[in-house]
């Protein structure tokens, strides 16, 4: 199921089967996934996409494989199956274990059940949470 | 703003007391947030969450300010404002910077961003990431 | 805050206020809240849902109190914090005590992080709860 | 996959196979969409969904289409995998040109990822964009 | 599609198979659905998860069946298929009636309208809604 | 409340007062909204953020209003009630009349009711709105 077609490399336009070339290149396989055959309808968005994924999950202060995991978690809070899929592949791919996959599994199950209780419970933010005000200097 | 007062310690029920007196044990404070004081009143899920908060965020194979920011990120795109603002206070406890924080939100903000393109497009799942009929030994 | 005004009696055309009036006489209060108050600038759109709440809310094989408690379900997964303040309010003028209130948290939590669970695992539907092409007869 | 049987004709109750003649007329097509078949076992409902749609999604101030665009925006946010793939054709059959469909994903990446920034950073509200007590004369 | 392997009684710990075993003992099934295959990676979670589900689940202030039918809400309204669909038949098997299923779905239809509503308009609560500082003795 | 100080000015890098004073010159308002000082502490983010929306928000096959009111049906779907009030203000800026606001929740409200039937029931995509195959030539 999709609601456009997945663009094989004979419809994709030029300027999006260069993109598709670039994802050969750089992950040195074939196979080009889904995500971008479908977002090809628009070549430019596609490449905006495909270009500041590597920016923001590069290696910075947080590790590569951290940011995988994080991607995840906003994944299954956000019910996206296709990027819990695909991002489960990525984190698998730069190192997440069978033991690190559970510990992240447990802390997403519990993020969600506490924030399910401080939602119902519509419990107000402490005061000395707030730190609109502070200067940052 | 709350459905159910937020109990004291002279309004909570013993066992919820002895629950917030662990709380300021632990943590070195005296002072007990919200959350807890609004699940006060039901005594035993209190000592359970309470309980098993830190078996969950305990150092495993993932660092437990790691598991600090894959709480945020659940909690932003649960939309649980409570949360956001106590485990980013927390995050900051445990060593989170203002450089970490900022990488934290651009890996959010992606991620929202594509999640809402592949739910969109509705992408249908590549069978390569499909890995249910696969052996686990 | 609210991104319209909260409609006065003296602001709302007539329409709206004949629903107000019906709205004090109903629960026999001077009381509109404001949820009412900021529909009001789409008479028919408050008269429509104010007439429908009472329908679908009645007693029929699912209970008031009940169907209120449902109402805090839905409304606490969807984070609509000014309903989980109103249901919870209604629940209690319908008879929620506050046991049942804990009870209906430990359920909603549960629920959330069960649900977080099926969905970062992608855990495929079960054959057996398929019942799309059973015949009803 | 569902949870109710998708009603055929023959097993569709009176009331509800009438709605389902009302459909296949309006829409001049034999085809009856999955959505009423399932609805169809409370045929009250069908019936009140079925009526309340037209009227909804009719010319007014916001054109058709651009209420089409709505409706995929919001099934989007919502994750309504069905409601998607069914607006994303309806849209289709009221104009909606690829690139139109491409700067509607767009919008909606956009909104998503800022959503997730303004949640994330718990940005509170500039007090100019609150209108609550605004006279609305 | 899931993102692990559904574990089979052969590729199963001792652990995670003694609670597969209690799961058929308990249920008077040969029958171990897909939930806690997938969860079964984790024996320890598995473990936890089932043996607090009858605990929260248990007659109490509320009636089974009702928490059957919060959960499916909140399933609903957190849309987790897989959930909807195995407590879809968990409600039926504690004795959902057709007319109940279809009230439980007005409701909850009811309440994403309302809920909707109440936060597109951003509604603020009325103060009477507000019990955080009320002494609950 | 906010997770981060709003920086002033004075308190803002060089970076993000540049961004500041184009937010000023393009808006013709001395007034930078609190999003973007809470946005600055990382005046990357920050420029990457402010210089898109005005591409993704242009003139296009559809237009700069309707593109608002897509913002606001997706921000209330999200409950991002800081987008919903920065969004609602802007659609009035470019013309969104009272009536229209009307009717854009009139769509939200009932997209958000069917989205919570479609999903509640589970109800399988039709294979007619199926597209992902066909060639797009």
């Amino acid at each position: 199921m999709a609601v456009v077609p997945l663009l094989t490399d004979e419809d994709a336009s030029a300027e999006a089967l260069a993109v598709f070339n670039e994802i050969r290149e750089r992950r040195g396989t074939d196979y080009v996934n889904n995500f971008w055959r479908a977002l090809a309808h628009d070549a430019d968005h596609l490449k905006a996409i495909w270009e500041k994924v590597p920016t923001v999950m590069a290696p910075g202060e947080i590790d590569p494989l951290v940011k995988e995991l994080i991607y995840i978690a906003v994944s299954t809070a956000n019910n996206c199956g296709y990027c819990i899929h695909s991002h489960t592949a990525a984190a698998r791919a730069k190192g997440m274990t069978p033991s690190m996959h559970a510990e992240l599994l447990q802390v997403i199950a519990l993020a969600s059940q506490t924030n399910a209780l401080a939602t119902g419970l519509a419990v107000p933010v402490d005061d000395r949470f707030d730190v609109s005000s502070k200067s940052s200097k």
